[in-house]
């Protein structure tokens, strides 16, 4: 049965998950579900995975749909049950664990959505963030999707749409730090990171009339990327609908460039948005995170916390820009 | 030429180190060196790997020898050069990594080390800290232990020690955590957890007179132990020569547990120690942190924040009591 415990050290829940111990046993994630299995994702096999959250229909079918994740790390139901145990605190693992369907297609990149698909998709993680904002269980909620077999329990194209009782580390830390810099300057930290970047110039990879992609000054990752609208926005579930068109474009443009100038890698993407309760509107800045996994072992930064990267983040910005 | 860049958002420390890109070729850290290569690192071979920074020596020869890094991540020589462009900061990649070579034996595992021969390696590291702390550039050292070939660049037996003009991020956010409980309690978070950890026994995995392993409550992973010194002490320099065997004991019987619970995994072990200045003294508490690397991909953690981990610490507890 898992819970969440919090760390009084570096205050971050974790979820104590014993029924995922099988999850263990070495490369398990590597072999995609034997292809005469029926997927449980595509159209026609809905009776397998029956429990619909949210769907963007048309006559002809669906073409983006919402489903309960089956062996979901948090639990929509129940309250949070917050409690002390001596000195620590627990609460259940309680939260939203929702799998998004990107496409009816079995397999399909992000990088070869056409615009229309991924505008579809953008506006369902949309509908999706308002929806669990109205839940007052949840302070945040993150949108993921991992590209790359080694990644995946299931081989059918689809992405993660999580909500939590808590703000999650690294969000929390980006929030942090965002709030120290609005006391100080009185101006959201991203927007000024976003004239930097335009004026340095050297760290674009594109641009398009509403959105930016950028290797950030201080990239942890190599190639890591973020995509950020060029408007200050802390809340995605407020993103116009005439939006949706331009962020899509420049997504699957990232993801294409991506794949091109490193020979279609792993890679990770997320959504940072603010915290669902509305709050730090005026701190914070929406974005997505893009980053490859290009292998690298992450001992040193575990341990330590002293992160490396043996790519400059203008090394990739011009990698990138050429990458088309 | 590598440098220092704080991210702004997370006030962190980036090295971006362009000269270690070779490094990405996927599994290059692999296959350890060709073994008809003379290994710079065995007896017999110093003229390979000349410039000794310090080494404990009998009649018969080198013990445990400490030399530079030959592709340091950070170089000892120059001031830190601390400057901004544009709204960004950036310093040198100033500090030390040194190698220390923990045994003349080519491979010998720590599992398999003598107390004698693990106290011995201790005092070096102690040594070390306490002539880093003499440099006024350096704010932290940390010792890393990374066991299992793909972690490494050399097969010989090896550590690492890094002195860092910052304090690292993962250090940071201890010593942040554990100055708030500090200024609340006016009691060491870590002597609380120690004391809470014995009167509750189910995350104990083995403790002698001076020292105690344990499971922590809310551990990010699978197996993950904590080797603390029953008395507060945050500075690890300052630890008397009558601590160094019960020490050295605790942390091989740790590993052997390790090995014979997990089937020989690789893994990390860590020393975090307080701030090389002499600050912290009452919040912090030194410790060792054990990792086993169990093959799980890091997707979620990396990109939300949200830890999960399949084995609860008292099973881990429980598991690696009966490992010997």
């Amino acid at each position: 049965m898992s819970e969440l415990r919090r760390d009084p050290i570096l205050r971050r829940w974790v979820v104590i998950a014993p029924e995922r111990e099988a999850e263990l046993a070495p490369r398990r994630w590597e072999a995609p579900p034997a292809a005469d299995a029926p997927c449980p994702f595509c159209p026609g096999n809905e009776a397998l995975n029956p429990v619909e959250i949210a769907a963007d229909r048309t006559a002809a079918g669906w073409r983006v749909r919402v489903t309960p994740d089956q062996q979901p790390l948090l639990r929509i139901e129940g309250d949070l049950g917050r409690r002390g145990v001596g000195m620590f605190d627990r609460m259940r693992a309680v939260g939203a664990h929702e799998l998004v369907t990107d496409t009816p297609e079995h397999t399909r990149a992000w990088a070869d959505f056409t615009v229309e698909q991924m505008a579809r998709l953008l506006a369902m993680y949309r509908a999706r963030l308002l929806d669990l904002g109205r839940d007052p269980r949840f302070r945040h909620a993150v949108v993921l999707k991992n590209h790359g077999a080694v990644w995946s329990r299931f081989a059918h194209a689809h992405s993660h749409v999580i909500a939590t009782p808590f703000v999650p580390k690294r969000l929390e830390e980006e929030l942090t730090g965002a709030r120290a810099y609005y006391r100080m300057k009185e101006r959201c930290v991203f927007c000024d990171q976003l004239d930097e970047e335009l004026s340095a110039g050297a760290r674009v990879v594109a641009s398009n009339d509403g959105f930016l992609l950028v290797a950030p000054f201080a990239s942890e990752h190599p190639y890591e990327t973020w995509l950020l609208p060029r408007a200050h926005a802390a809340n995605f579930g407020a993103l116009p609908d005439r939006a949706l068109g331009p962020l899509a474009a420049l997504l699957v443009d990232a993801l294409a460039r991506v794949r091109t100038a490193l020979d279609d890698p792993p890679y990770s993407v997320a959504l940072h948005a603010g915290p669902l309760g509305g709050g730090d509107q005026a701190e914070f800045h929406w974005h997505w995170e893009i980053v490859p996994h290009l292998g690298r072992e992450l001992g040193m930064e575990w341990a330590t916390g002293i992160f490396s990267n043996p790519v400059a983040p203008e090394t990739a910005a011009d990698r990138l820009r050429a990458a088309r």
